[in-house]
């Protein structure tokens, strides 16, 4: 009998989603629970394979029915080992060999990747840059993460780092990064840079949201903070611009809120700065999927893994 | 009978190297002749056609035992369809079928494609990244071309212009570049903008070979020459090196001539600069084919259009 179902997880810092995919990772059915960032190794693989166990037996399934459960993690992965390298913000977590400690306690085949690169592939395959060849997928957060889809497959580098887009210098001198760089474009855009910006400017701490919606209402200072991250954004994105030639740019995350005003920027940015062609080439799109395209990501690794 | 040579043809603004290649792509035979910049058009691909007949001739080989002809070529090629679109120096050139005119006149399989993608392959395959699997290779000229080996192969992204490492914005705002960027890689480190600074440093024109020999006998304001071009260059390869995760980046053309005080310098700056995991994984080294780049990769070139 051919297996039918997939199970994709997201695995953030303070929440578990969990979905159950049909074979071309569409949501069935998905479930948030939340994670206690400070739990142990152990309690978050049990509560791991705990999600896995109830999900099945609420559609009735069995173990062998699954295609697999496909894992998108917030830290560096080695994805043909199915190694989690670290946590950034979960301790306790070095070089876990994760996938076949899942395996072992599922008897699924199981396959991780970090978060940036499982939403590229959602984004790519059922999102915002379908169709396209080569995409470049951000997310724009407390960090900037990215993914690249080149030639059509997810690109991962030769240490399963590719993708810091987020810390691509756009000047040679400026605020240190937390990576230990230099004027890294996350040092200017990330949530936190934008947040004391924020502060400076209205003397008082506004959510990001909110200075989004003053923004869209017209409020000068509000627009100068927007168009003030688009155009270090749209720098950056000559950079990607000018060495991979990609038809698509997708951008998500809290900060892509900011929409029109955001992204009108972002692409008058390139189309100034950018070479003609490359330019004329790349549309930049908000990304589609939202919440869910950790979960669809992480079900379409599994695809990736069994080819 | 198995077909056992390629052609090799390398197009520079002032010259034509054709090379009889085995099918290792191994160099038999290679020759230079000038090639008029200010030939027609028609000229030029007699005077391509012509070198072919006169290396067969030579060999006392027949065309049909020729696997094909490789061109690199001075200018953006749609690899695929084997058009060039045009040259920067070489006027008459607009989106010329240049394979299928030489196929129709030399009755050989032709394949063309960009210098820098052509150095890149020989490189990669049989020169300094040699079983690197993420090879970023970059001539420092005039001009600072690119080609990216990704994954093993060559990419060429959307539009067949990926690799324009030279047009980096390094800096938010700084010089002009000819492209119509502002602060690109090339604005910085292109051998105009080397001469420039020398000529105000030293207050004469000095060859640049001539201020590498200095630097290398220990000339100070030499040194800070050299010093600051690798600098500049080791942001920009920064960018690269946190966006793609290479294993390898190879550096070619006149001024990596400079040899060990830029490469010392442009690897502590990626040391300094990128992310770890990614500066550990790269090494910076010195392009091995020198001229005969351009003919290997050309033949190579065909090896990859026949798969």
């Amino acid at each position: 009998m051919a297996k039918k179902h997939i199970i994709g997880i997201d695995l953030g810092g303070t929440n578990l989603k969990i979905a159950l995919l049909d074979r071309s990772c569409r949501i069935i059915h998905k479930h948030t629970q939340p994670t206690d960032i400070l739990a142990s190794k152990e309690m978050l693989i049990t509560a791991i394979a705990d999600a896995i166990t109830r999900i099945l037996s609420l559609y009735n399934l069995t173990r062998s029915g699954i295609m697999g459960v496909g894992l998108g993690l917030p830290g560096p992965i080695d994805f043909d080992r199915g190694i989690v390298h670290f946590f950034p913000n979960i301790p306790g977590w070095k070089d876990v060999p994760l996938q076949k400690i899942l395996e072992k306690r599922t008897a699924i085949p199981v396959a991780v990747d970090n978060d940036a690169n499982v939403m590229a592939l959602a984004e790519f395959t059922l999102g915002a840059a379908k169709g396209a060849r080569n995409a470049v997928c951000l997310t724009l957060g407390t960090g900037v993460g990215g993914g690249l889809i080149l030639d059509g497959r997810l690109f991962r580098g030769s240490s399963y780092a590719a993708g810091e887009i987020g810390h691509i210098p756009v000047n040679e001198k400026g605020p240190a990064c937390n990576c230990g760089g230099i004027a890294c474009l996350e040092s200017y855009i990330g949530n936190r840079r934008i947040a004391q910006k924020v502060k400076a400017v209205f003397g008082k701490d506004i959510p990001l949201e909110e200075v989004s919606a003053m923004a869209h209402r017209g409020n000068r200072k509000a627009l100068a903070i927007w168009e003030s991250v688009a155009v270090h954004l749209g720098v950056g994105l000559t950079a990607v611009v000018n060495l991979l030639n990609p038809d698509c740019i997708v951008i998500g995350g809290g900060v892509a809120g900011a929409g029109s005003i955001l992204f009108n920027k972002v692409t008058e940015t390139i189309l100034l700065r950018a070479m003609l062609v490359h330019a004329r080439t790349v549309r930049v799109v908000k990304a589609k999927l939202g919440n869910d395209a950790g979960m669809i990501g992480a079900g379409l690794l599994v695809k990736e893994k069994r080819r």
